[in-house]
Parts: C-alpha cells; structure tokens; sequence
C-alpha cells in the first residue's frame, strides 16, 4: 500500500494529508445552526468532509480521518467516521484512520480486522471501517502488533505505528534513555524497522511506517538517519508550531519519506482572514495548494543544502 | 469512582469484572445461526450481553467492555457497545471501558468526552459511551492523560493507565531498563501514582488506577509495593494463563487493591465440560461464582502468608 501512496504523491507533488478531524465546532454557522442531536451534527459533519473532500482531491494524495472526532459524537458519529471513509476512497484519495489502536494479540486482531482485515458472519465478510492504513501505538510490543502485519500483508494495507510523537509531553516517555544509551523513541524505531522489513515495495520504503512529529526536528533527524526505508505520517504541521524547513529532515534524499499532515490549518482556513472571501471547501483547497507550495519549497532548499 | 467501585467490591465480597469481549464466534449456535449481516450480528451479541449482565449482577460488582470486539461489528456493534454499557449501569454495575485510548491533548479531550465528560451540540450535552471507568494508553505522556484527569475530577470518573500489560510480549518496551535503574513499567508507574496523587478517596485508593497483568507476577508484586494508592486493573486471569495466587500479590493487606477480569473464563463457561448442561447465562454466573471462591481463597492464603 506505501507503493501506492508515493504513487500519488508523486504524481500530484504533493507530500500531503488533509486531517479531517472536523468537530462540530469547526463547522460554518449555517451547517451548524440547525442541529439538535448527535445524528444531527454527524450529518452536518459528514456533508462537510465530503465538500472538503471534493475540493482537495485533486491537490492533495491523502486524507488522515481522526476517529477521536467522529467517537465523540457517539454512533452516529462513527456512521460519519465509515462515511468518511469510504467517500474519501470513492474520490481516489488514500485513506489514513488516525485511531492509534492497540491491545493484546487476540484483541489487536478484532481492532485490524475492523480496519485492514474482514471479519465473518456466517461466511460473509465485512470490513466496516476500511481504510489504507491506521495508525497503532507500539505500548504492548510485537505480539499486539503482529495482527496488523498479517493483515498489511493479507489485504495489501499498511500501519503507521506511533514513534516520537508531536505534542509537547511526547519526551516524558519517549525521549527516555534506556540503559544501551539509545533513547525508547529509537528503540521503537528499531522495532518498526524490523516490523517493515520484509514488507519494502518498490519505492524503497516498508508497508509498515512511523508517527514522527514536525514539531520536534532533532528526533525527527535522528529517526531520519536511522530509519531510510521507514516512510514517516508527519503531524504537527501548522496549528501545532511545526515548519515547513523543520520537518524537510523528515524526507530523504529521493524527495520522498514523508506525508504532511495539516488539519485545522486546513479545514478551518475558511476563518481566516487570508481565505475569508471563500467558502469553507475553497478555503479548503486554496489553503492545501498553499502547504503544497511551502512544503515542496523547503524540500527543494533543504535539498540545496545538503 | 474509586470508592463507588470498592463499595461494590466490598458489598459483594467480589473483586471481579466481568469481560465482555463478547466475539460473535463466541455466542450459542442458535443466536448464531439467523445472523446474516453485522446489524444481525451486533443484534445476537446485544442479547447475549443483556442475558449475562442479569445473571451476574448480583455476583460481581463490574464489567469490563471490550471496545475492539463491536468496532469489529462497524456502526451496529457500536450500538451494541453502547447499549451494553447503558444496559450494566442499568443494572447497577460498575462499567469499565477498555478501550486503551491515548492521542495528543486536543483530541485525547475528544475521547475523553466520548467515555467520560460530555460533548455538546448547541448547548445540548451528550455523553455517547459513558462509562465510570476506561483505559488509557500511557505513550504520549502527561499532556495526552490530563483530559482524561480533568474529565475524572468534574464527573467523578476513573481511568486506569496501561502499566504493565498481560500479553507475552509486553516486556519487550515494558521492561526496558532506564538509565536511572529502573524499568519503563515502573516509570510509567510512578508517572500513575503523580497523577492521581490528588485523587484519593475514603477508601485510600485514587481514581487513576493501574493496569497490571495476572500473568507477571513479579512485575505486579513490584508495583504493589511501589504503588500503595494506587487501584489495579488485573487482566490475564484464566483463559491468558494467570492464576488466582499469582495475581494476589496486586492485593494489599488490607485486601484490596485491584478488581480482577475474566472474558472468556465467564462468557464461554457454556463451552466448558464443567457447565455444559447450564444455558450460556447460568454457566456465566455459575464461572463467575466459581471466580470468587477462587480468588477470595487465594486472598485468604497470601493474608495468611503474610
């Protein structure tokens, strides 16, 4: 499945996930004056994510679906979460469940089955959340990331698996030294390396990728070195005070490593004053030619440097 | 919440949760068999939990509810998840969710939300899933627990935080040593105890509770001593190999200090040799009594060992 998001990226110059992390809160007032109850507002979010959808699908390879903001409103948000899903796909888009899953062996394998896997009822199959790849947190080990691998490997899918994380307190853990020296955060970029290694596609890079922050550039150039073939989900862009030049260590020198995350920067660029004369889905997709613009300019200096 | 579960606890002489991690696979073949889609599924699954909530209510103060087995179901085994939860807190049970949630501090609120404080729409507020208690993932650090902490302290909840999990190979980061000496399930042990240092009630135990496995049992002996507030969570009874004496030592000499979980020791009792002439919801009580007597005895032994 890496194969077929660098294809995209490639063919749209474009390392880049729109976030739909879409709160109701988000949402425009003539979209959210009218809701009353969950499955109201799962409505109004579910017609907004496929406007945004259709705007930025010739701009950006990718969507990153947060189901944080899809299980707050309750089942009828997780019908928005399927819906979302699947419409991204419909429209070409690969799709990233940002749902840092994880648990034992037995249970893993239910959490995968939901997302990359199928599961059975009476001989029939379903795979009710499908996506291209989830995200899943590496707390509990190999044996509760092992269901995940089976199913990249059965369904052609791929994991992004949680490493060193954008947000501030992610070094409380992370960034903790181990008694061979090396820090936990490259400790689980070891594991992951080794999780991916039979699974490299013809880019160069493993089914099997890593959750880096741009907002923390010296681990992200350390996991960098360490990790060539690891390809890296890279949030924190934008709202969360990462730069363009800060997260260009992420990519390797083939230009490629990487996908950039932005949500609220944007989904709500509408609110701008930049973008205020747009709807909410052009603001949308004026502001992903924008990330485009600067991300694909601090590659190219970033580049030039080397 | 931490007292109201111990009042249970205490009440019942019982310090079980009952695990539904209620598979499809797992119910009798004449719920099975009509089913044809997940909605029939997630159905089945619904009347299999309401029929062993009502047999072992009076038998144990808790269930725990098993996220991953109804998102596996889609949009209707959320349903089913919900209305099991609803349906336990009906009838007078403490409801543990373990969903093993964890994201950066904006959208762990949303989860938080979800499970623990409220969401609103309008001015309307919704708790879709609500729970008393739900496990948190512990990787991203301080500022991905606190929404959680804060949820727990406004709507007298509880979480209980991965500590040292009960699958095979939870040592493989779990039990890295650090450079100060000590283990990552101890850190992550002493972060537990910092933040419900606060939290403490009449009891003498905090709502912020520790997941500790039955299957290590040195690990858990270890926590016990460092943790002396703080509430165990303990997985890997039965079916995952722990054995009521293993996991005694989660208990202080006061004879408290965790709730003990069975799934599949319970629900699939109806499996067994033992139970096969109890329908599914009278072997569940029968198992769960069985439980009771199991690890109250183990109880009075280490009391004694003393």
């Amino acid at each position: 499945m890496i194969d077929a998001l660098i294809d995209r990226i490639k063919a749209l110059g474009s390392p880049i996930a729109v976030g739909l992390d879409t709160s109701f809160d988000y949402l425009p007032d003539a979209l959210k004056k009218p809701c009353k109850s969950l499955l109201d507002a799962a409505k109004a979010i579910t017609d907004f994510n496929f406007a945004v959808i259709d705007a930025v699908k010739d701009v950006v390879p990718a969507v990153k679906v947060q189901a944080a903001y899809y299980e707050m409103y309750g089942v009828a948000g997780l019908r928005a979460f399927a819906d979302t899903l699947a419409e991204a796909k419909k429209r070409g888009l690969i799709v990233i469940a940002d749902v840092k899953r994880n648990d034992i062996g037995s249970t893993a394998a239910c959490y995968s089955a939901a997302y990359l896997g199928s599961v059975t009822v009476n001989g029939k199959s379903f795979t009710p959340f499908e996506s291209d790849f989830i995200t899943v947190n590496p707390y509990l080990g190999a044996d509760g990331i092992r269901p995940f691998l089976d199913d990249c490997k059965k369904s052609d899918k791929g994991i992004f698996v949680l490493v060193k994380t954008s947000n501030p307190s992610s070094g409380q853990l992370q960034n903790r030294v181990l008694d061979d020296g090396k820090t936990l955060y490259r400790t689980v970029g070891a594991l992951v390396g080794e999780w991916g290694a039979d699974s490299v596609g013809r880019h160069g890079y493993s089914d099997v990728g890593a959750v880096v922050g741009a907002t923390h550039k010296a681990e992200a150039q350390t996991l960098r070195a360490q990790m060539p073939r690891t390809f890296f989900l890279i949030p924190g862009y934008g709202a969360q005070g990462g730069s363009a030049d800060d997260l260009a260590v992420c990519f390797n020198k083939d230009g490629l490593g990487g996908v950039v995350n932005s949500s609220r920067g944007i989904i709500c660029a509408y609110k701008t004053d930049k973008f205020k004369d747009a709807d909410f889905a052009r603001a949308a997709r004026l502001a992903a030619l924008d990330m485009r613009s600067d991300i694909t300019s601090a590659l190219k200096r970033a580049a030039q440097d080397r």
